[in-house]
């Protein structure tokens, strides 16, 4: 017996609430199931009026109410509970029903569990979805991974609960295989960590550096989301630090314990990408950024160390020095986005899923945390190569990245002498020299490892793989 | 039935066989073991007049060759070769008996290991061995982790074969329970990867900045190597550098590929800290200067991507900028050792290790790559104060850093704007502000966090945990 909802949502905690009722107000029938039933009845009793829900009790009943092949979101937590689900519902279940994990899941059990899902002949797809609560019911980005044949299932349905960029197009795709969308969701929230670090130095640049106030700088980011750097992120500064804290009338920046936490994605974003051998050095100070602002202990031990302390500009020399900190972290912005993409593209190449870069860019244009105008115009470089070998390698960036790196250069100085610390603006701006290097000190580390290791090294004059002798006569050994 | 020999080695590829030699020219018996037994063999006709071998055919003429309780070191490649030797030999052993793993192996192998073989009785002791083949011979660092009753029948040995420090302290000391010794090993590894990414931005600012030559920069290090920077690696970079390479005539760096090679254990000390929380950003700087080096096809792209072209400094500018990047060296090495030593105690403290930080420094004085003068300035800082919040606290470190601060500052700016790339002294400068600073902009960060994912905020002025209702009225809510 079949029944009759097109799409049902198990795990009814607010992520999960807001998407079943983001597919309801959709036109769609949504099946609804929680571990206590209790909360199934809330919603439909809260928000029964926005469109079709069949509220179900057990896991039969819920699986009974939806129509053939079964489409059935999981909204749990990563981790075990996922697995608990999975094998609460994948008995119930018949060849060519799909199941959708909608959480956090790290994309090497998405492929573990997808491996055995299909074994079994049920389609499993992990799918990231961004935008928190608020993009859940109104429109998230959503990357699904998964087979193809699942993607001709449940696309038509994702595309109609997904943002709209503003030339409507819909802020899903089919990312690849697999795992493939939740690789995808962790990059994202990898260059997430990485803007907002960005962000957070170009504050610290303006206050300590150019004197501004809390306000003054908010209208200053108001200003750049007029720009280039108009985004998501960049509007929620301004209104972070233009809000005044109620209880003291302080600045709420200031009330703020400097702690900043994480939840884990940017970690695995830079573990993932050790193991692929892809630099990522701006999501990595973004993630050491966090847990260095949480050592309460070291911090206090080290307040005593000597530093200069900035002296605040003059009014003219202030605005000057804003508008270099706006070429700093628009050229920063664009080597963590480069850095981003060659890890999505390493990722694609080492579990063949072909990803399209372009796509990908495409579908962050709305709905996402990391909304922004940029977007367009990485889309826009891939679609015109999608070969590209990196994002610098596209010429309006390079163009861009080249006009800003005087200013750009100008401002990791300046905080170098000042001590004011840009890990993320100074990683970049290594990165950049590094990658148009003609020569890298590399060749020291390698001779260094061939000394002390004997790991060998290559010429630049000859193939072959060489040995200098240290220990001996210093004569040089061919070892392939 | 026993056997005489103390000790025994099974693998006897390049470091076992350096390792059972250095066991028998100190006055041990030692069996000998292999899979094939034609390297045996070869190993006493070679090497038997060096002192008293047992050579074995079998896994079981090895084991009863060997006196009770047995002391048995696998020397094979980390990973599944290890546990299929083990998988051999334990089922020959008998409660007491203990085995060695002296290979490069996960500490979380090694715990794995450790427990399972404690539950049939065995001792298993996974020991870091760092100093390469000649150290393996003359005398490595050694860095047994395992049960105290297990170092109590192998420590004399070990201290025996280790290298000895200038004050003659063996080095090598229990560092711990089960994979506290392969830990620090790995740790051991980042320093040394970060200590070389150093010594390769110092090389590339004096070619590049100061215009020296290969040979005048050798020169240069050799200085160095006089005072506070001597250490092995100095050393032989000034090998390095004024080798000429006999088939060219040009200096040898020169003729080295740039490309950088790595085997893991730098990967895997950034992965585990990013676990702990613990930021080791010029580690992870160093493994991703050696990624980058190798993506040939990025770099290739990136060649015409604008930026400033050194000028050659004047004679006596540029020996004043090299005191300068002394400086900067010297108090970015700091900086990777507070990062590395940070990490052993995260480490110590998550897996209940107790480890002696400054016994960690006295046995990496000799023996192994990173060894230094240097490191008896931390063991004296970890002795004097056990409870050390970080190497920075030390008031001889601060004191240090505290007057290099203003050429590192300067050395880091002259780099930036002069394009040349110092990811190492620059994450090194921005940790230092970091942790100096009594505002980090992570206050920014956790307020963004919680305007888009209600991820709540402490404040400075009271305690609990608190939410701004920013999609409503902005008033602030209690949320513990």
């Amino acid at each position: 017996m079949s029944g009759t909802a097109q799409i049902g949502v198990t795990g009814l905690a607010v992520m999960g609430r807001n998407l079943a009722r983001n597919f309801a107000r959709n036109g769609f029938t949504v099946a609804l199931h929680n571990r206590t039933s209790a909360r199934t009845r809330e919603l439909v009793e809260a928000f029964g009026d926005e469109g079709s829900f069949v509220p179900a009790e057990s896991a039969e009943e819920f699986v009974a109410a939806l129509e053939r092949p079964r489409r059935l979101v999981i909204m749990v937590k990563a981790g075990d509970p996922t697995d608990a689900v999975i094998e609460e519902f994948a008995p119930l279940l018949e060849p060519g029903d799909v199941i959708i994990d909608g959480g956090n899941a790290h994309f090497a059990d998405t492929r573990r569990r997808e491996h055995d899902l299909r074994e079994r002949g049920i389609h499993f797809v992990g799918v990231g979805i961004s935008g928190g609560e608020e993009g859940a019911l109104h429109g998230p980005s959503i990357m699904p991974g998964g087979s193809e044949e699942s993607y001709a299932s449940l696309g038509p349905l994702l595309e109609k609960i997904a943002a709209k960029a503003p030339d409507g197009t819909p802020c899903t795709t089919h990312i690849g295989p697999d795992g493939a969308g939740h690789f995808v969701k962790m990059v994202h929230n990898g260059i997430e960590y990485a803007d907002m670090q960005l962000i957070a130095e170009a504050y610290h640049l303006l206050r300590s550096v150019a004197g501004y106030s809390p306000e003054k700088i908010a209208e200053t980011f108001r200003g750049w989301n007029t720009g280039r750097l108009d985004s998501y992120l960049i509007e929620i500064t301004a209104e972070v630090l233009a809000h005044k804290d109620a209880a003291t009338g302080k600045p709420f920046i200031d009330i703020v314990a400097d702690r900043a936490e994480q939840k884990g994605t940017g970690r695995w974003t830079v573990q993932i990408a050790l193991d692929l051998g892809v630099p990522v050095s701006g999501i990595a100070e973004a993630v050491f950024a966090r847990s260095l602002s949480g050592h309460a202990d070291l911090r206090e031990a080290s307040h005593a160390l000597p530093g200069p302390v900035p002296q605040p500009l003059g009014e003219k020399d202030a605005a000057h020095f804003a508008d270099q900190v706006e070429q700093a972290l628009y050229a920063s912005k664009i080597v963590s986005y480069t850095q981003g993409f060659h890890h999505i593209q390493a990722g694609s190449d080492a579990y063949d899923w072909s990803i399209d870069l372009g796509a990908v860019a495409s579908i962050w244009r709305a709905g996402c945390i990391i909304r922004a105008a940029f977007l367009d115009r990485i889309r826009a470089a891939y679609d015109a190569q999608p070969n590209l070998p990196s994002l610098l390698s596209d010429k309006q960036f390079a163009e861009e990245i080249g006009s800003a790196q005087d200013d750009w250069r100008g401002v990791v100085a300046a905080a170098a002498r000042q001590g004011v610390p840009t890990p993320g603006f100074s990683a970049a701006l290594a990165y950049y020299d590094a990658l148009r290097a003609r020569r890298l000190p590399a060749a020291l580390t390698q001779g260094q490892r061939d000394f002390f290791g004997a790991h060998t090294y290559r010429r630049t004059d000859r193939d072959g793989s060489f040995h200098t002798l240290w220990g001996g006569d210093r004569s040089e050994v061919r070892t392939d």
